[in-house]
């Protein structure tokens, strides 16, 4: 599979990722350890929440986007996140979910005090079997350059 | 410990969480699963790489965040996120860091559309031993108002 350095990547590309599917045991255990509230831990109670039923943290969400993306983008040298905004949830993964991402290149500059590396400022959707969305946010990344690359 | 509810918060309150110490092993784990880049994985390589060592996901330090975040505040019937924006990592998190979260109440209003519920937003800053920001956001989530309250 090939690998991605920032000279590779334009404005205005898209990506597909793989798809994944979510066991109700990996929704659970993650749960357990990061976000412990009852209609992430527990079918029977989270029936009574507001989401009839049990569903994902959204940070679960966010690092099932986040294994999709790396691994469809498959930087040479990495990813550096600086930061993201406009993070949402508009609806909850539920167990047996099959998750996908669409990343979209919004722009792409060379990075000013690094001039081995580029920034690339992205959209990644991440959607259900169903086409809802799940997951909506942008980000800027530190990618590095191939080797010797000039401008 | 006493169990929160929307009628509980107003703007201007903070909060402190208990610290957490950050192993390695579960820095590895967690980029296994969700961010399997070198400098998460391997500390060898990750010593080659900008960071000079292992460092933690970003995504990860979001989530030991909302680990601390939900343990201190303990809402009694949850926080559902609606949204997440400013998120930004400004320095690393590495093995045996030892981390923990202080939360403001920006702002606190009753829910237009859910009676029975209100919609906070919060800042949560996230430091380590050295009192060094490692992770800043803002947030939105849905709070259960104490049943029978009444405006």
């Amino acid at each position: 599979m090939k690998e991605l350095y920032f000279d590779d990547l334009k404005a205005g590309e898209k990506f597909q990722s793989d798809t994944f599917e979510v066991p109700a045991k990996e929704i659970i255990e993650f749960a357990e350890k990061f976000d412990p509230q009852k209609f992430h831990l527990h079918a029977k109670s989270a029936e009574r929440s507001i989401f009839k039923g049990l569903v994902a943290s959204g940070w679960h969400t966010a690092a099932i986007t986040m294994r999709l993306f790396v691994k469809t983008l498959n930087f040479a040298e990495g990813a550096i996140g600086l930061g993201v905004d406009e993070l949402r949830w508009p609806n909850a993964v539920r167990p047996g979910d099959v998750l996908r991402v669409e990343t979209e290149i919004l722009d792409a500059r060379l990075c000013r005090s690094r001039p081995n590396m580029g920034v690339i400022r992205l959209r990644n959707v991440t959607l259900n079997q169903k086409d809802e969305i799940v997951q909506t946010m942008s980000a800027n990344a530190l990618v590095p350059r191939r080797s010797g690359s000039v401008e």
